[in-house]
């Protein structure tokens, strides 16, 4: 096992009903900037219970965040917060709601010329207003961690930062608030918090059996409920068990003491930035063809991977590990995900040639070895 | 999956030469009082390593916290910090020495009349010193949770607390700190991670499947590297994979949402209490003979558990159930653990008589269904 460091603050409030502590979760002396998308919440009941517990309190509303939320939406958010002192942020909606909760939230009193800083060079932060959260779409696990993602329109980018001061203070998970999500909205989340977990786990072995285990533990609970959403997405357990698994998919437990690898989701962001696409369906594009490439250097866990979670059993280990990407490729499948850049009508060589020269440019290195070069990139995005 | 909230501030440093990082996990300018036990750490290299770390440091040493910690020596330790106005705990060792500094800490600012009413009453805590600790048995899981388990002398008691305010800011876990461990400690420790994992798995089925999954991880892990550990005690990756057993063990993760039994370790405490037996040799002679008595009420766990953990293939059920309990003696005998009170030459029917009475006075009900009335804790004490 590898030396780390583990620490993860944020109080999970999880179950029916749970969004009315809201008003005791936020001191009431606290002036809230509520946070959210394009307006779900106001179908689905959340908003009114929102405004609902928070009745006493001190409110203003930011509507609008879009998914892939973008740089410039945030950057009107900071414009407010700053203009009237608002000393809480509550995100209510999906990750990229809490994503751009988080950078509002370490923008406001960013020391720097611009906060674009933050996420294109890693500028310091040294506070952030508290931030706390209803999160109504298991997928990002953004609900239990310190990560954001954010877009500039302008320049077509994509980039993440991470600060413990962006942990939510509470994130409330109610089971309920997510029947009303589309189908491709919960297949988006499962796959999403499926290759979170591919990440962590899909690397090779430093003898952490118990990571492991964790890791499958979450692969396994998501192939077993995601068809019972399917069939009935008003089944609590099966919704409830989801959004469970997609929290501790990305809330540094099974990535303690573990290599990890992340080149999927930096490819898929490449794809998002230049196509659109919605970040699961780039994971479901990019990871098969990621681990075909890779699979010399995966072989042990691919192997691994296949008799445990898929019941696999080959002698060939080449064999089992290429079962192993067909079983996870069918799994996508299963959910309504596809896994070709050619079901988008994306032709993959042109995406190849195009991610190539962006990569080139930063010269960017990804994968758990260090040894994916942009030349290698290509070719995995020519095989998507 | 049962409604739940869920949080746990600690912060894990874990690895090899990671005490050194003690100098900047405590702040300069607090006066720390270094607990510890009966002085392996003078013998084991670890006082040395703390000493080194703190050396800038203005710091007390109170050691001598016997296992099963008194509160009559932590009530000495509390007239120290009072009088010497401490105002950080550094615990150095293992569960006991943890437990007792949860104890001090928040004995020293107690409101009321006397600390022992936080054990005996659940008095409630204000506020509570700061607490580090250097972990170096891997066992009771205090290193990560809340609670302390207390004894009192003068009345052979034994309570436990919890409270927010007594988490630890740090545990700093070094396998190799465990190294020259007695091996009557090591499978002490095992056992006890093993019997938590137990006490919050082997309920009753409420839809968890990520949950129970967990805890499967966390009780094959134990079973896979504790012959490691036997064979070669300076196995490193066996210590550190059953180190951070210990900790999630007990963590707050693997009983988020479920039903949770604790029944084994109360009765477990009154044999301690009464005998002196060590913690774990307690639990290891109730837990067999407990899930025999509530076979019926947990038949679909036990079986379950049979089957993922111990590769038990039965068709019958209840044969099934008796050969996973079988599994679990065998797994504690493995490790040189005994399971029966004769083996400590204590009578079964006396040891039930006493315990019986102690029970009644208190009228003590346990399980997960509130069943287990004092004259079934007899009936369970008797086929220890």
């Amino acid at each position: 096992m590898l030396n780390f460091t583990f620490c993860n603050p944020v109080k999970i409030v999880f179950g029916k009903e749970t969004i009315a502590e809201l008003e005791t979760l936020i001191p009431i002396e606290k002036y809230v900037m509520m946070v959210y998308g394009g307006g779900s919440i106001k179908k689905n009941g959340v908003y009114e219970q929102v405004k609902k517990a928070l009745k006493h309190h001190d409110m203003v509303e930011f509507g609008g965040i879009e998914p892939n939320p973008l740089y410039e939406t945030c950057m009107k958010a900071v414009e407010i917060c700053r203009r009237d002192k608002i000393d809480f942020i509550l995100a209510v909606g999906g990750g990229s709601v809490l994503d751009a909760s988080k950078f509002i939230a370490a923008s406001v009193d960013f020391d720097g010329e611009d906060p674009w800083e933050i996420l294109v060079k890693g500028a310091e932060i040294t506070s952030a207003i508290p931030i706390g959260s209803v999160m109504t779409l298991p997928a990002t696990g953004s609900e239990m961690n310190s990560n954001s993602v954010i877009s500039r329109k302008s320049t077509t980018e994509k980039f993440h930062f991470s600060s413990p001061l962006v942990y939510p203070q509470f994130s409330i998970l109610d089971p309920e608030t997510t029947y009303s999500l589309p189908e491709r909205q919960t297949a988006n989340g499962i796959v999403d918090a499926f290759v979170h977990v591919m990440e962590q786990y899909m690397t090779f072995d430093v003898n952490a059996p118990l990571q492991d285990r964790q890791a499958e533990a979450i692969l396994l609970t998501l192939i077993e409920e995601a068809p019972k959403v399917k069939a009935n997405p008003n089944d609590y357990n099966a919704r409830a068990n989801i959004m469970w698994c997609a929290a501790e998919a990305l809330n540094g437990v099974i990535s303690s003491g573990v290599p990890q690898d992340w080149a999927t989701h930096m490819l898929g962001h490449e794809l998002t930035a230049v196509y659109g696409l919605d970040h699961a369906q780039t994971l479901a594009c990019v990871l098969p063809s990621l681990l075909r490439n890779r699979k010399n250097a995966k072989l042990g866990k691919l192997v691994q991977m296949g008799r445990r979670v898929f019941g696999i059993n080959e002698n060939d280990n080449e064999k089992g590990a290429e079962k192993t990407i067909g079983s996870i490729e069918d799994f996508f499948h299963s959910v309504g995900m596809k896994t070709k850049l050619s079901d988008y009508n994306i032709a993959s060589g042109d995406a190849a040639n195009k991610i190539l020269e962006r990569l080139s440019k930063r010269n960017a290195i990804y994968g758990e070895h260090e040894d994916i070069t942009p030349d290698i990139s290509a070719e995995i995005i020519k095989n998507c």
